[in-house]
């Protein structure tokens, strides 16, 4: 059987896809159409996954007593972390806007299910951890297919996860991976906010090839 | 400032990239020509990172005794694994062939620099974890991109972690997320191979948009 060729042109956009993906903290207030979000999830089923395991969970948060306790949760983890800075990188980070979670039209929780039987258990006894990489490039399909659609998404993790667990009274066994804010963004930007911002700049050694 | 637009036909590419990237485990034997791998680790750099942290560290491994040690590795904690299924789980597992380690022309493993302090920690006080989700998203970057370029990978992670760790002489507090077989696909499939063997099948767990 033969799979797809992808040309130079489709590389190049793919490398723009990739330039331009940002983790959106800026929303305009548009809502996102119909069933998108849904659509959007359904691609994550050809993320890969540890034995298959498939163990990611998207949960779509509306309710407004909901979002108002986990924008509480993300105020106290915040100010908390603020506290761990000092001098110029307090003033900094007290500058940056680390959320979109008031302006985002579209807030998604997804989860790790560590109890999941599906896979059954292949490829993580040596490794466990696995099965949470497989949730978090879940996360990341949905990223970049919502991206090539014009729909950006800032993935926060300023948070207290058990919070969260117990706000969107999921399975206890359920892992906080993300809480993604998805909406259309104000602006679009191929460097950063954090190096914008001036936080942090390119680090060489993850992009150097290492040899053994 | 505007970033690019994606047509209809890109986003089918995507689809296709998305349906055919797997999980390889069986390669030709053609070497990958010249610094195609670098280029694909600097790619790397578009990488979502909590923080901006970019914690990812590839490193190719040549060395035939390193090499050698790895497979090791990979033979006790398989048959180890073996061990832990019955019937007819036992029969398909040992049936599957689970690592492409003797006929990839290429391997990498992938670390995270857990000491790493790029990104300052922002990000990561209430979700240390996140470091590690960002170097497995770096993976799925470079899984991605070589198979747009028709090369395909195979991520093993039945390993001994420390094991490579030690063998490859990193840093300590470098954890590893991923081994890599990196080559061109003997077969192209758009069905993952555990779902060809009957392993598992899909979950529709994994497309389901829940709602709060």
């Amino acid at each position: 059987m033969n799979g797809p060729r992808f040309d130079d042109t489709f590389l190049e956009r793919l490398h723009d896809l990739f330039r331009w993906r940002r983790d959106v903290r800026h929303f305009r207030s548009d809502p996102i159409a119909g069933d998108t979000i849904a659509e959007l999830v359904k691609e994550t089923a050809l993320s890969p996954s540890v034995g298959y395991s498939q163990p990611w969970r998207f949960v779509r948060v509306d309710t407004p007593e909901r979002r108002a306790a986990i924008a509480g949760s993300f105020e106290r983890a915040n100010a908390e972390a603020l506290g761990g800075y000092h001098g110029d990188d307090a003033e900094k980070y007290a500058s940056l806007k680390l959320a979109g979670l008031r302006d985002a039209p579209v807030h998604l929780a997804v989860f790790c299910d560590e109890s999941t039987t599906t896979g059954k258990g292949l490829g993580r006894a040596t490794m466990p951890e696995m099965l949470a990489y497989s949730a978090a490039n879940a996360v990341y399909t949905f990223w970049l297919a919502a991206r090539a659609r014009g729909i950006g998404a800032g993935w926060v993790s300023i948070l207290e996860p058990q919070l969260v667990t117990q706000t969107l009274d999921v399975p206890p066994d359920w892992k906080l991976i993300a809480y993604l804010c998805v909406g259309y963004p104000a602006d679009e930007y191929d460097r950063p906010e954090l190096e914008r911002a001036g936080w942090e700049t390119r680090d060489e050694r993850a992009t150097k090839l290492y040899e053994r």
